[in-house]
């Protein structure tokens, strides 16, 4: 080990780094680079194990997510030990799902580590919806078509008011719900109740980029029936689309009416 | 050459490649085995040279993007292009800066493949809000302040009706807006019309991945002057927050007024 390298490891580093979806070869070379070189990795069960097979033998790998019978780690007991672990000198790469930008809690662990004066960074990551538009090969944006793409989700921290569905109802929108399989007769409601049509379609995209992944198309109006119907269970994406060409049939058809 | 390599050659096959926004290592593992197999690479000038270089010397490279006193190609070329190498059994990579499903045009190249029986698949890319986000380290969604990302256009097909902003002025937003940097007076006044305060943050990111890489925090009321004064140009990405908190203190001055 050289000078130079003595003292880079002294100084301690915590990357946040985007796992992607799932299957290894939707990893950036960046995030490969941060995982073969972690002197420590923490990882949760949406982590793919052979992604976690990339890592150095020798790194210490500690699982944060939940056991059988035990809630998850609280997110407080992760941020002091990636700082712990950090001011040890050590390289730790704290292992997200998708994109740590989205949905990732990411905040908590950088505040920690600026709090601490230790360096941090995110290495971004394919995040699911990206990923369920290009195994289905439809964009999540579409000339003409839709011209803004919204990620939202179903279920928030508990006190948490929850999304404003309404504000996404509008012709030429695309939107991916994360975490709300469970939710989906909410967001039907929420949608369908503020002007969305109910022939909007929907993909539903489970387990996206593993083994398991499984495709099912619906449409608003059917979606809570259709994930009953085909026993859809998360990690899933209900990508659905407010066309304005739906817009406009559906403005033509009241007028005739 | 196997005959089975011999068989899939003669098939032909298209690849809507993510290149993400400029950095190598930015790319998939998925996308550099797509543009090291590649017979035919297609490319624009936001690709950036360092991922040409990792194709095959062996490689066609075709670029398609503008020329100095001259317009890019339009789509319909392209089209026909990536369709006839693929009839002679060629591998086809279409490279797209950021997500070819975000603002990528991919549904023509996908229909025009499809209508001729060609193969066609999208590798997902690292899109520019995303790596904006990492490169700033501020999350597009944070626990109880944002809990919808949209990203939306500054800039649409002449003809077509802008994106209609007024519906992400709400709080609990974040929003990146691509090719806007032009439009941004344009962008502020629908915003603050539609109800978002004048206060909310904007960080602008400029060429972002790449050496030339700015960052620039303002308001959104500031958000105009503050690109003309700065000299922002595209490629950069405009990322508005409204933030709970903001409509909670918000609300508060009001009452007290």
């Amino acid at each position: 080990m050289t000078q130079q390298d003595l003292q880079s490891r002294k100084a301690g580093h915590i990357a946040l780094v985007g796992a992607g979806p799932g299957a290894r070869d939707l990893l950036t070379l960046r995030a490969l680079e941060r995982i073969q070189c972690a002197d420590v990795l923490l990882y949760d069960r949406l982590v793919d194990p052979e992604i976690m097979e990339l890592a150095s033998p020798r790194a210490e790998r500690i699982y944060v997510g939940k056991e059988v019978g035990r809630c998850a780690w609280p997110q407080g007991r992760i941020d002091r030990l990636i700082v712990a672990k950090a001011r040890l000198g050590l390289r730790v790469v704290r292992l997200k799902s998708g994109d740590p930008s989205i949905f990732g809690r990411a905040c908590e662990e950088i505040a920690a580590a600026r709090a601490s004066g230790i360096e941090v960074e995110i290495v971004p990551g394919i995040t699911a919806a990206s990923a369920a538009a290009a195994s289905i090969c439809h964009p999540l944006t579409e000339r003409g078509e839709t011209d803004t793409f919204a990620v939202t989700t179903g279920t928030c921290r508990p006190g948490d008011a929850n999304p404003d569905r309404a504000r996404l109802a509008h012709p030429g929108t695309s939107m991916a719900f994360y975490m709300a399989v469970e939710r989906a007769a909410v967001v039907r409601d929420d949608l369908i109740g503020a002007g969305a049509p109910a022939e909007c379609p929907v993909e539903i995209v489970a387990s996206v980029s593993t083994p398991q992944e499984r495709h099912v198309s619906t449409t608003l109006g059917a979606l809570a029936e259709t994930i009953a119907a085909e026993g859809i269970r998360n990690p899933a994406i209900l990508f659905v689309r407010y066309p304005k060409s739906l817009a406009r049939a559906i403005r033509g058809i009241s007028a005739v009416a």
